[in-house]
């Protein structure tokens, strides 16, 4: 749990880090590492032609997802708009992502597995949403 | 100008990328980087205490220019609602750290540099909004 | 374990992907994140010009760890020189801000907790280099 | 040549810094953003099953040239041997790509430009390698 212990520790916020935005940093950061994975595994399948678009909505949310975990996770400064601006894109993102990767999910046990990953990234951006407004 | 050259060989665009688009993603990756060397410039400076927020600022701003960068650059599946959602929230990152640049362009010289690079970044990113939309 | 699930299920590596490079990649995306949060937690201190040397450190080491992560996680084609020079300079990145964050580590509970972080890091990028020689 | 302005201004290298590594970092975002541009041309190539391997060395290179990039931006404090690690890493990774897209550069106009970029960002890399030594 080294986010929750990081921002806990953070000088400006006295522990007041909400679970909500704690879960999403995380899920970002996961969410972001296995749709690296997925556009890899994709790209290794023999019907890689046929995963083209997988391939790119993967790669698209993996950087989404690294970024919005990079931007919600400094406490230093309010930069709101922007926070849930990126959250809501980072939501959108792992949506798509995760629409497409369930397409492909009996065939392709990665993509399962990146599919339940981004919706569960998804839910916990709006859920960080939600608390935000 | 690599970027125009390479969007011009793709074999999905015909060429038919938006000279706006071209811009947006030039201004991304150049005001990423510029930034990146706005915040480190002002970690440097003796004053740095007062320059928080215009570090975090730039550090986000960096983060997100880079990335929408990434996403804008890949056209091989229309992924629309997200690049446009990650375009705004470029152009609101480069307006709330140009205009905390621009407060200390006086003091400061790269934070004047940076400042004219996210407004530049952020009126491209509008431009190729306005014709997405 | 989601990186090690991903990669199980990869249709390249048949699960034969070492412990130690599973552990690896799962280190270098936490460690990143970790990294981005303590750069960010210094920033926010009143004594930060007497941290500027660790907020670079922190800097570099979650750029370096986070493009690790995604280098190493690619198993589709072998690139097996780079991924260990990356895993080096990562290796040596995490030494180097976990040192420095040692430094602070009885002042300031993020620096210790990126520290230990930093640790775990290192050393578990050098038994994923030790297996790949 | 907004680096080189940035890096004129910047409180610590009082304009001192090399020729070489102005290009190495200008010529690494470049390099970055035209790999990641390539990786998704040839995905998008009808016979993207025989460029999987070019797409996954785009990849990587645009990761590594974007965080080395960064890294070598950042001028506060010495971390010179991170810093020449990741340089090396960088070259190394120019090379490999630069030579596979070398392979496709009469096929796809993409890979000629992008072989390009990579051979004179790796030259970018050694010359400031060079004179860091």
């Amino acid at each position: 749990m080294s986010v929750r212990e990081m921002l806990n520790t953070h000088p400006m916020t006295d522990g007041q880090v909400s679970d909500a935005l704690v879960a999403c940093i995380e899920q970002c950061f996961r969410c972001g590492s296995v749709c690296a994975s997925c556009a890899d595994a994709c790209l290794g399948e023999e019907m890689v032609a046929s995963l083209r678009r997988c391939i790119q909505l993967n790669l698209d949310c993996a950087v989404i997802c690294l970024a919005t975990g990079q931007v919600a996770i400094r406490r230093t400064s309010e930069n709101r708009e922007v926070l849930m601006k990126m959250i809501d894109a980072c939501a959108r993102a792992c949506a798509a992502c995760g629409e497409e990767c369930a397409r492909h999910a009996e065939s392709h046990e990665h993509c399962r597995v990146c599919a339940d990953e981004c919706h569960r990234c998804e839910d916990a951006c709006r859920e960080a949403l939600t608390l935000m407004q």
